[in-house]
């Protein structure tokens, strides 16, 4: 419990001092950045013991279920793909929007504290190989749904 | 394992983020004043369903004890007090410093990642009616004293 509220606490001082002091749009990104570092960072430590993954889709379930449960204290609850690089990650309960008010005037807050997650994908699965794109979207708080967009060198 | 690297990760990007961006005076009070915010929420969730404490030594105990625990994963080594209203909590191996060099050419970048903890301190005692101001002193990496001076109303 504590060290969540930690992590939590800390995201939301986090997304609150940069949207007071930098420029809005350039908020995104730095979040999204930091994202990245701290998933790197953390797909090296959790998988350091593992052995090799099979292929993308196996990857994939690891973000879903042993990288998010180490994050969020809960498996994401639906994957699904197109199986032509495009893979969709739902949380009905993503973490980061339960601290906020469902209510629809904060609605326009989610995508602030959504930037964090999705930078911390984008940066497990660079740390695993795989390039991609990652959005979020929410469509009733407090789901959530990831979308990744596998980037293949041409 | 995995919600302390996924703190530690964050605190570092936030450390490493403002002091590239930020005045470099500026950063240390920034960074206490979100470890006092974070400090305050955690100290008002932990303490929700316990008893009243005694008396300033029995929310000291509390603060090197529950409140480290569930914070770094272990307890402050060593509590001592003038009784006039100056505490010392050292901690020999203090995790924010665990992950620096012990090298001699990063003391200095110490205190960068001490500005967090100060206020953490601060903010759950100024939640507990504790006014005062941290302090921290690192001699060899990576034990730690923190000096609380309790500011008494005149």
């Amino acid at each position: 419990m504590a060290d969540e509220a930690l992590f939590e606490f800390l995201h939301m001082e986090v997304v609150s001092y940069l949207f007071k002091t930098a420029d809005e749009e350039k908020c995104i990104p730095i979040l999204e950045n930091m994202g990245y570092r701290v998933g790197h960072s953390l797909a090296e430590r959790f998988t350091k013991d593992s052995s090799r993954f099979k292929d993308e889709l196996d990857i994939m379930k690891f973000i879903c279920k042993d990288f998010w449960t180490s994050v969020y204290k809960k498996q994401v609850d639906n994957l699904r793909t197109n199986h032509q690089g495009v893979y969709v990650l739902q949380d009905n309960r993503c973490r980061v929007l339960t601290q906020i008010s469902a209510s629809k005037q904060y609605l326009e807050a989610a995508p602030n504290y959504l930037a964090f997650p999705c930078g911390l994908i984008r940066g497990a699965l660079a740390n695993l190989g795989i390039s991609c794109i990652v959005t979020a979207e929410v469509q009733n708080m407090p789901a959530c749904k990831f979308q990744i967009m596998i980037q293949r060198s041409q």
